[in-house]
């Protein structure tokens, strides 16, 4: 969740954290423990030298593929590691070049090719959108489109981001998204994507589904943050882990339905 | 050369010209025409509609690339066409999501795949870096390496950016870049890549091989600008074409020899 946190970027930098991945596990998907025999995963080489984080993981054809904000002065990029056991990981390098950030992928292939969310950065004309891509092999990325931009006046006015890997609904792509605004409140909210074209936006969320009101939520390392970035999904139950202020690790249950309904109405 | 001069990019667009790509030809390469049975390029839909410019033209396989800035109000970022005939065209669409620039390919595969200039820009964290990247098709790309970065204090210390495709050289891949300085001096000089593996800077330009001197070089729409997206290399001869001050376009011929030995000392 958190940023590295940099006490002079432009100097020598110095870092008072490094964010890194670790594994934890769980019977009942509260009470976790960390097994000791995953190893933790560590920045590797300059792209990530100041840290990895925010990371994303999907499943596809039998592999975890893990897509994660990799910070280094070279700026803020997206990196993949994938494995098949938890034990050994491939990492793939930055499959998307600065900046970028809250990249997930779809769990299938649609259309005969991959297609990734992710959320480039302009420092002039543009804002912080989240843009769809495709790929023949997940390495490689291309057919870049703008999918969904931030609203002014609304919960999502700054900068927007997708949470993990979309659902397939017969309705569509569920997306949950992170939105801030220009107090950086962050909150979260859902998209209907195209089932067939999911670069095509069905419905978006008016008020945001969820939104900093607990202490642990409002007060903290970064308070009035709620954010996600992966979730189980069991039949109509969404079991989704958040963090708060970035400082918390938060469990909320959601119904999909009642999302979809939100959605409709 | 010029950007799209919006009048104000916040409220209703308004655009007072529109950057396009136009054919011209030449017995001489000193006089110019346009032979009107060539198509203009136009932007082409949501994610040029504030114009195209800036193209770098790639000769690969029989076909030539152009890959130049589409802007919107999406963002700045790479497109892509195609044609065998300069009759007809393919649109690939953006093969790099914003910010991004100053995008020129490789000529042809080094070590089994595809290469890629390209200059994304962070609001953050990073800069106005050159990156290199790959590709197995042209169209979707990965493995994004930071190549080389601006230099403080010196001519190229705010911004770089790839001029053309490299040329091939026994000592290495010639790049010819531009580097502009705080107060938007736009000088070009030099990098020299390594053969099999183009993501390693062997040389580079301590001075500018060529900065705006001459009048119009100085003045105009926007001075104190020399910048270049193309080039006929003709044994030792460079013939280099070159924006000055985003008002005229000139021609420089230079020496690839004399380019190296100056890298060398």
């Amino acid at each position: 969740m958190s940023d590295p946190r940099v006490i002079n970027w432009n100097g020598d930098d110095y870092l008072t954290t490094m964010s890194h991945l670790r594994l934890v596990s769980s019977e009942d998907g509260i009470y976790f423990t960390e097994d000791t025999s995953f190893p933790v995963l560590f920045p590797e080489g300059r792209h990530e030298s100041y840290g990895i984080e925010d990371c994303r993981v999907a499943f596809i054809e039998g592999k975890w593929y893990l897509t994660y904000t990799a910070v280094s002065s070279n700026g803020v990029a997206v990196g993949m590691r994938s494995t098949s056991d938890w034990k050994s990981f491939t990492n793939h390098g930055l499959i998307l070049p600065p900046h970028n950030k809250d990249c997930a992928l779809f769990e299938e292939k649609i259309g005969g090719k991959y297609l990734i969310l992710h959320r480039p950065s302009s420092p002039e004309i543009g804002g912080n959108y989240i843009w769809i891509a495709e790929s023949p092999d997940l390495l490689h990325w291309g057919g870049h489109q703008c999918l969904a931009k931030t609203r002014r006046g609304s919960w999502d006015s700054a900068r927007i981001g997708a949470g993990c890997s979309p659902i397939r609904t017969p309705d569509g792509w569920l997306m949950i998204y992170h939105g801030a605004d220009e107090n950086n409140r962050y909150c979260l909210g859902a998209m209907l994507l195209d089932l067939k074209n999911p670069s095509k936006v069905l419905l978006r969320s008016v008020d945001p589904l969820f939104f900093p009101e607990m202490s642990y939520e409002k007060e903290g390392f970064f308070g009035n943050v709620v954010f996600s970035c992966g979730q189980l999904v069991d039949g109509d139950r969404i079991t989704m882990y958040y963090g708060a202020s970035d400082q918390y690790i938060c469990r909320a249950e959601l119904s999909l339905k009642d999302i979809l309904d939100s959605l409709n109405n």
